[in-house]
């Protein structure tokens, strides 16, 4: 079939993806629910932050002033007004030549300007000697310091971690806006094709695209909606996919293996929308297509799953992570090739390797084979620039 | 505080912890809930994969001598029987001088051993010229290929991903060992501590640590147990101890803020059972407790959560990865430093810092504050070997 296909690069077909992305838009959650999701407006403080001035050492609150000059040999001599307790509303006044017990955190009294650490003090009776001198505002966090009502807390797109959590939980912001998680619909289409529940007949095997497809879908931050098995006839595939429009904001129909099937892929995404692209420039991976179905981008994967595998890597991860604002985290090894990895130029090829002491051994099977996505550490990405490798060359491997 | 604490070096302190993580054990999960899951115990092939002989490409299956000298020139001639139905449990039978269409994944007729793709061939009524020899097992992928019954799918250790759960699905393996995902239950105290949901008086501030915990737990791969604010008394604390010991695999205490209440931590855990270290290396952090309650470890974590967030990075990771065998991915910028961070040779430090056009500005705020936590890109470690790093020194800001 391929014959028929005209080839775009790999580069051109992220294009035409990305260019009808859909926008998931933005849904409000709360605190508890927020974490690891990307925040979709600015956060501003609701409030002054900390709202009262704290100490942020155990020590006595004091006027600076009572303080000049205190050193070792001639400590200033205050009297001690007893404590603050953490959380009471009421922390005292201090009056010129007094001086009051603060923790760590505690609310710093009225007429008190900075706080000696209880290292520099000493206990006499009601009388506390203190033997160093503390500077205005010294050991306080004034009640405004953190953030300032209005001011901005989180900037919108951030993917909120932990310490983000954190913040949103200090200022008392019990709801957010973030976005809404992209919703991608999977079809696998093949008569040969059962449940994994089930036990194959001679000639039956068991479908493998859909779990990898929603697998991946959640690894790239989005949620898979399973649309189980069709079969390979027309009617049956174009209800399909128009109840998979409705249900997602893209599509993955991963062609059963027969050329009719996959044509039948096209004609039905053409009935429905327009087919954008049919062919793209990648080994494994050529007879790839990529539709526009009422703004929902639609893309028909191979049926082999290796191939399927490394579509939804080289062209379909760009737009689950467009769509969703989050990124597959890539780890890399530079490695040595221990045998030559041949590439047309204009054409990228993903050729998967086992890597052992800083070597990459490719591993090239029959394209109906599993073992292989199981049994390497990652793969070798051939630009299109590049007739292949040779043997010995180094190379960047993208682990999975 | 600090005076009394016997100070140790960080990997001293994570040793320590390490040495009494708990195996969280193995529990059996279906397929759906196995990816990004820790697997078990080895798995092996129920059956020979994929079952039956397959045919790769579209094509004629044929008998290979049949095709011997085959050549534009001189064709073989081949009566076609019909062709192989995808998923049909009988493919029929080649006998020599005939051949029978089957299209990529159909299975292979008796006495065929061999697939001439469709390109290679001509249709003349029920005649099929073959223009290329093709050799024996050429095209076909024998029933036992991928795995046989019993040879290892995936190892024992291996974190399921997409291609692995494919495999997984073919084999039609439905439930599978995974390890345990930890639990990890989180306690605040501190008598100044009001829930997000509250609105504080003056002299309360909302918690902070619990949900930083808690989100941080859930980036390492395990499940947080929240336990609640406890008041700052030996008592309430105990109580809350002893329930979150039997609740979860260990326990975070994230500390008040004043001396006493630290001091109740220290003294809770050695009622209950051990205290491991208090005091490390590190700053901020230098007040944290390991401790070892029945099995469990438990870590007293300081009350600011800007230090408490230090030391889930610095000393709480290990111990999380470790039990869950899953890593947070780390992503690490080279930038130069706009200033110096001074340190202490023996200590590790943490230092924010704001990365900009390949610099990287420390980010030094008064222990109470949060913003530097959200307005910083990431942090500089100080290794225990430095005192500390120079203007313009080149250094790997590990990312948020």
């Amino acid at each position: 079939m391929s014959r028929f296909l005209r080839v775009i690069p790999v580069a051109e077909a992220i294009a035409s993806l990305l260019a009808i992305a859909p926008d998931p838009g933005v849904e409000m959650v709360g605190l508890e629910e927020s974490p690891f999701r990307i925040l979709g407006s600015n956060i501003t403080a609701p409030d002054d932050m900390p709202g009262f001035s704290r100490s942020i050492v155990d020590g006595y609150a004091v006027t600076a002033p009572d303080t000049a000059g205190a050193g070792e040999a001639l400590p200033s001599m205050l009297i001690s007004t007893g404590r603050v307790e953490m959380g009471s509303p009421d922390p005292g006044e201090i009056k010129p030549g007094t001086c009051r017990y603060v923790p760590t955190g505690g609310m710093v009294p009225k007429g008190a300007d900075a706080v000696v650490m209880i290292e520099y003090t000493e206990e006499m009776g009601d009388q506390i000697l203190v033997n160093r001198p503390a500077a205005p505002g010294e050991n306080i966090v004034a009640y405004d310091e953190d953030f300032a009502e209005g001011e901005i807390i989180l900037q919108a797109g951030r993917r909120i971690l932990p310490q983000d959590a954190g913040v949103l939980a200090a200022a008392g912001i019990l709801s957010l806006p973030v976005r809404r998680i992209p919703r991608i619909a999977v079809i696998a289409t093949g008569d040969e094709l059962i449940p994994p529940t089930a036990d194959p007949l001679p000639g039956q095997v068991r479908d493998v695209n859909s779990i990898v497809c929603e697998t991946f879908i959640r690894q790239c931050g989005c949620i898979p909606v399973s649309c189980g098995i069709i079969r390979d006839n027309p009617e049956d595939l174009r209800s399909a996919v128009q109840e998979a429009v409705q249900r997602a904001d893209a599509v993955f129909i991963s062609g059963g293996s027969s050329k009719d099937e996959r044509d039948a892929s096209a004609e039905v995404i053409s009935t429905l929308g327009k087919v954008l692209v049919h062919g793209i420039a990648l080994s494994p991976g050529k007879p790839t297509i990529i539709g526009d179905i009422a703004g929902r981008p639609v893309i028909g994967l191979p049926g082999h799953p290796s191939s399927a595998f490394i579509v939804l890597l080289a062209i379909a991860a760009p737009l689950l992570e467009a769509m969703s604002g989050q990124k597959i985290p890539v780890r890399t090894v530079p490695a040595l090739l221990t045998a030559a990895i041949p590439s047309a130029k204009g054409r990228e090829d993903y050729v998967r390797v086992r890597v052992r002491d800083g070597t990459a051994q490719p591993l090239f099977s029959k394209s109906g084979l599993l073992h292989t996505l199981v049994q390497s550490d990652g793969y070798v990405r051939v630009p299109a620039s590049r007739e292949g490798y040779e043997e010995g060359a180094a190379v960047e491997v993208i682990l999975w």
